[in-house]
């Protein structure tokens, strides 16, 4: 391993930065090379609650810069300073601007460090989106992490952001799905049901699954209406669009197959420690068809990726959690999974 | 009990037959007082697919009339003869005229003895679309079992098919979901979501699954659009459409909580052993939503019931198999779950 992975602490009122004290407790393998682009301050209160009464310390370490991550000792918690050192530490589970600004100021620095190909990848921790769009700009126009990493990916490249598609992957030890479109009331998505966002939906994936899994992942596509559409009978979006989209990339070599009904295709493609799926990955064609499988069974396992950028960035599936901020109670698991997930796709 | 279940013996091409000998012959016990209406000829060929090279003998039994099912013995198949007598046997695996007539005399047979009371439920084995529309009139102008037993039920009660709406509950161990609306393009079915269908669907849901449950059900509700329109940035029907109907439900008295983010809320009324689920339904606001979910962990033990009608119907979730209709691998869970479900329903 040469370069570190960044894991930015999110906001600052919420769980962030005490799950990233968590998994560096816990789990001192795993996330060595990690280290947490953030606020010292913050990581500190947050490792105090996690040690609690216990007598083993929780150090946090600040770097001087990234790559001293590399030689940290383990069970210590490494920060570099990026968030605008601020006069106090914002109270838990309350929106600020504060907060926003330096949940904000952590990803714009690891954008920016991994697009100078000095990060081997990105872990966000959440940040809550209101506090985000009250910190002003230039964070308030972002509805996201995903927008954000991908408008900076697009300025540094010098592209139009059009020309930087990328897509939102969730997954789970059993199942992998990716969205052909996100954060868009159901009538949009469909509108969004294009044949051109579909192909794009499959080379990204097809690239970045492959990646990871060092071969061609076998990619299986949802229809958009029930039954994928029963022939034509109900909608006929797979005759006209998903279908021709499928043709289109399995002629460029990608494995793709479908159009397959939604009710059965995640079922199909899940894989158990019994049964391996019968597909790698599935493409969803709107934000709940994917997330509500890949939700099923429980949210602490679920990690997000966005494909498409010019770098690796995952997170936990899971938001700020303002209700339990601060308490410690929070899991660590969606977290490192996460980090498990960024060593995976990290090339 | 004093009336009996009948059990539909679905298309003869398909597993519906084979099934329901396999039901009668591994769970006697839970198939007293249940008798098949279908064709002796059918059965007989089902019952010896099953007995195999079994010493055991699974003796197909002719009734003259539906209430002698109550006295049959157990382990053997009884039949009461209500599809018109075929001169031979249909070639299992292929659509025909013949098939689907049969399967639609007996659906037709069964909602008519139900209507008039002399059945405790009706179990539906799997019929095939296609076979049903090739069979012609009065079968060809039903898509499925539930609009045909809708149609038989309004004209028996002498009512417009508006006057008696409908819905599909999916259920299995875990989970139970109430669907506004079936098999229609998702373009379509958000048309669906109307103050009056989804208040129908709660007053539904609120009288079936209470009668079963013998206590007011835990209602929720979820949203169309991803994290149920996010305050309507992702689409308004959540203010406008369904958080109304929530209200008015609830001011009549039915417990509906809601509108929730979809892609979480069936994670939250999952029931498991180790953890009660937060509700004890979901009504979902189309086919898929509510779908996924309840088939993701496996199809085997999943139970269709049309709520609604003034009588008890459930169905295996799953088709006709022509696959491998006739060679005795069929999977008789489902159907057994469905039987199951139809005592719990019973009045």
């Amino acid at each position: 391993m040469s370069l570190p992975v960044a894991i930015t602490q999110g906001d600052p009122a919420g769980i962030g930065p005490e799950i990233i004290a968590k998994a560096f407790r816990d789990q001192p393998e795993l996330l060595r090379g990690c280290f947490v682009a953030g606020d010292v301050a913050t990581l500190r209160r947050a490792a105090a609650i996690v040690q609690g009464d216990s007598q083993a310390s929780l150090p946090v370490a600040e770097l001087a810069q990234a790559s001293d991550a590399l030689d940290v000792p383990p069970r210590c918690v490494p920060v570099l300073q990026v968030a605008t050192p601020a006069d106090a530490l914002v109270p838990f589970g309350q929106v600020s601007a504060a907060a926003g600004r330096a949940a904000g100021d952590c990803v714009f620095w690891a954008a920016r460090a991994a697009l100078r190909a000095e990060l081997a990848a990105i872990v966000t921790a959440p940040l809550h989106k209101e506090a985000l769009a009250a910190a002003g700009a230039p964070y308030a126009r972002y509805p996201g992490h995903t927008e954000l990493l991908q408008a900076e990916a697009a300025a540094y490249l010098g592209r139009p952001i059009e020309q930087l598609p990328v897509r939102m992957m969730l997954a789970n030890d059993e199942l992998r799905t990716v969205l052909v479109s996100i954060h868009l009331s159901l009538r949009a998505a469909i509108e969004q049901v294009t044949e051109r966002n579909i192909l794009q939906t499959l080379r990204i994936t097809h690239q970045s699954v492959g990646a990871a899994l060092h071969r061609s992942p076998r990619i299986a596509v949802a229809g958009l209406n029930p039954h994928a559409g029963e022939g034509g009978l109900f909608g006929r979006e797979e005759l006209d669009i998903i279908g021709p989209a499928i043709a289109q990339a399995r002629a460029e070599g990608i494995d793709a197959h479908g159009p397959f009904a939604p009710d059965t295709v995640f079922m199909r493609a899940r894989s158990t420690p019994e049964r391996a799926g019968e597909f790698d990955v599935v493409v969803a064609m709107y934000h709940d068809q994917g997330l509500i499988p890949v939700k099923y069974l429980g949210v602490e396992q679920g990690v997000n990726v966005t494909l498409g950028l010019p770098f690796v960035r995952t997170s936990p599936d899971h938001g700020t959690a303002f209700d339990i901020a601060g308490s410690g109670r929070a899991d660590a698991a969606s977290l490192l999974a996460a980090v498990r997930m960024a060593r995976e796709l990290a090339p």
